[in-house]
């Protein structure tokens, strides 16, 4: 992260509002590259000492530019340049609703999936040296298990999991302004099994789910399998599904229950404001909805972890489901559910389904929880991935074409919009052939649409050999 | 374990066949108390020559008293006395079949797996040390996540799960008549999840499930949870699914599905014959079904660990399902399923509800399997567990009252009948309040009999608490 030094005199026109001829100077700084993403603009008081403007002046624009993406704050540290100058619009997403309908997943999901590779360009590269916080997370697990005697290998552990896991996951959900109860959890294998459960407990096969579109492509697997309907509703890639959509479509459909992820969904990393969740919940009031809160991405919060939804459920109609997986460790396999109403349903479902979680896995983790290891990784880990989404912003700043892109401010992965002739499903074979795996677009959607679309995931270190394939993705999508 | 020392001279006379004779006279012997469970009758050498009779005379009647579960052979070591003498007769069973119907669960049950206790008289009493086998799976678990290289932990595995766990797997099902291939397997969060899968597969809401009674209520309880029909076919606690009843009800219901649990069925360790197996795989081709087999216990089995079912399915209409959960450790939550002709739906399945499951652990245990260590647990368990149904058995026959109850060669536990007044969903509540955990008949069944009936487990180290709580069970189920 380079301070810049240059820094010239804004020159000030008497027509517009002096905050808005700062925003327009600054963005103009950026697409000429004079900042580039990552880069840190001057402070608050230098700009207001050098251009001779008020604080309130210069934290307004700031702020405006903050909301288009183009800037964002790292705390005790200043703003930084976020956006690929050439690409300040997110992209697009569609405005219409549809029908409800059954969902039909393609094989091509299984085949990408079966490859453990939805979050890599190079699945096969298992590189590298192990994190420390990993390594502090398996001693706690190995302490857990020789910490076991007499007779608890012949015993399941209660449906509900751990107490001391759940204790700590009500704590970390506590700073969040949502005082989960351990009595309010169930741990689970992960966010997809919660998901699966959450599903299971409140929708009944044939049943309407209104989900993000573009939205998780997991959802769209479990409501295939349940016999579910979906209904897409419009999303934005930067601030969540589209409330006036949904309102419509709850108008027009009988919708059992909705599924959202309020914090860095995937595709895009959008976060949902506050005006927007509080209507969701007046919506759900107004037309007796269940509603899935996938929260699995909030903890990679760059530089704040948004409040749950939960936290705004006052009528015990919000299922909170989380993991481990994003922001831990994928090969923990714990993740957790807050059923709301459906609570007890959910944890015989539990029960009847899978019976226990591994007693072991959750006292270790309960450990490395309360020895403060998991603070300090997500710390390290939010750092991490802010670092590695600027320099995939900043790779995709050399591309031919200018490509409309997302920035988020946590999550895993951006989503970019190529021009309208770009196929990425099509491309998708061919990368494979280079050995090189993509997220086409369509499959995060039940209705065909975003061929022109790809995620791109910003979780694995950018090194030689990711960066190289990276560099390929142009010529492999025909752009070139 | 005494060798009998007393050994009178048998009386033949001409009127019956002389193996029948000898049959009759060691019954006697038995019922007498000349033998007591536990005792190792003389060797075959030592009847002949001082009856007077040939070895394929004693071998035959030695067979037909095996047959009938008074005796067991442990290879090396000869006959030994397993039957309580007052108690020759098995447990009766229902000989009708019922319509099918939904399924209702009681809360009863809920509370019982909550106490995380349906196979321990006593809960709370997780005492003693870690047997071997469990340090050494310990070991190896601990091992494989210090082995956890680069960003192993950054990848989900594959739905399939570990390869070297699926070999070993292989290997271990070929010893038992089914060359099992990696390809045909998929690891799973225990038993109860495979079953949940293959019911998923194989069914859709509102078909009918052919099930054994009494039989494994997870069974009952997923058919509840997923809409389906239970079709209840009389079972003996001795040699499992009545066939020529499961024929009448595939005449008289469209029956979708069979489960049954050929190798030491809960609650009894019924073992199915070779001959009541081939019948079971000739009417499910006949008649287009899907079997089910839950093979959970068999490798329990004290003297012999039978084929699978799976063994005899030339067209793929069987879906193995089993886990380390009986015979290694319930905190494991491991499993396995071959889903047949249901399996890449499966795989599916298991996919979406739940991604994968933990490599480090997989990896661990398919160690453990491969250094020998399964093998070396599963012989000191088979001998633990005789023993402790020994003292079981011999338990039951100081009762107050003569009890039918079964005498299984290997499982978890006995089915005891008892007279017909006796009222255990009454005595569950009672036990309760003395600090006693019992499994009362009526959970076995969808169909609310078997009230006089109970299961009790010897999976524990009779203890001198748990002999108390034994010795506590005729006052209060009202015996004395």
């Amino acid at each position: 992260m380079v301070q810049i030094k240059f820094w010239g005199r804004l020159s000030l026109a008497e027509e517009t509002y002096r905050y808005q001829q700062l925003e327009q100077w600054l963005q103009q700084g950026i697409s000429d590259g004079r900042w580039k993403v990552g880069d840190r603009l001057p402070s608050i008081r230098e700009i207001c000492a050098q251009q001779g403007l008020s604080k309130a002046t210069v934290q307004h624009a700031l702020q405006r530019l903050e909301a288009q993406g183009l800037l964002e704050v790292r705390p005790k540290a200043g703003h930084f340049v976020t956006l690929v100058p050439t690409a300040t619009e997110p992209p697009r997403v569609t405005s219409q609703i549809d029908v409800p309908r059954p969902v039909n997943v393609s094989d091509l999901l299984l085949d990408i999936m079966g490859r453990s590779a939805a979050f890599d360009l190079l699945p096969e590269l298992h590189a590298g040296d192990l994190p420390p916080g990993i390594i502090a997370l398996n001693r706690s697990i190995g302490r857990a298990l020789r910490r076991q005697r007499g007779a608890d290998f012949q015993y399941y552990d209660k449906p509900a999991g751990d107490f001391a896991l759940r204790e700590q996951l009500g704590l970390l959900l506590a700073k969040r302004g949502w005082p989960a109860t351990t009595d309010g959890l169930c741990i689970t294998s992960g966010c997809q099994h919660a998901l699966f459960l959450a599903l299971m407990a409140c929708c009944q096969r044939g049943d309407v789910v209104a989900v993000e579109s573009p939205g998780f492509y997991g959802v769209l697997q479990l409501l295939e399998q349940l016999g579910l309907q979906v209904m897409e509703i419009p999303t934005s890639t930067a601030t969540g599904m589209d409330m006036e959509a949904l309102e419509e479509a709850l108008g027009r459909w009988d919708i059992q229950a909705c599924i959202v992820s309020p914090a860095f969904a995937t595709p895009g990393g959008a976060l949902m404001s506050d005006a927007s969740r509080r209507r969701l919940m007046v919506l759900a009031e107004e037309y007796d909805l269940a509603v899935i809160e996938d929260d699995i991405y909030a903890e990679s919060g760059f530089s704040q972890v948004p409040d749950t939804l939960k936290a705004l459920d006052d009528t015990d109609r919000v299922i909170h489901c989380s993991s481990f997986s994003k922001v831990l460790s994928r090969d923990l396999r714990l993740g957790w559910i807050s059923g709301g109403r459906w609570h007890q349903r959910i944890l015989h479902l539990k029960m009847v389904t899978q019976l226990a979680s591994s007693r072991y896995l959750q006292q270790g983790v309960a450990e490395y929880m309360k020895d403060g290891e998991l603070s300090a990784h997500l710390r390290r880990q939010r750092k991490l991935l802010r670092a590695q989404r600027d320099r995939l912003l900043a790779s995709l700043q050399a591309w031919p074409v200018p490509v409309r892109v997302t920035a988020p401010q946590g999550g895993l992965a951006v989503w970019l919009e190529l021009p309208a002739t770009v196929d990425t499903l099509a491309a998708y074979r061919k990368a494979l052939d280079a050995g090189v795996v993509i997220t086409p677009g369509p499959l995060f959607s039940a209705s065909g649409e975003y061929a022109n679309c790809l995620r791109i995931s910003f979780s694995h270190p950018w090194d030689e050999r990711r960066i190289r394939a990276l560099n390929q993705l142009p010529e492999l999508l025909n752009l070139t």
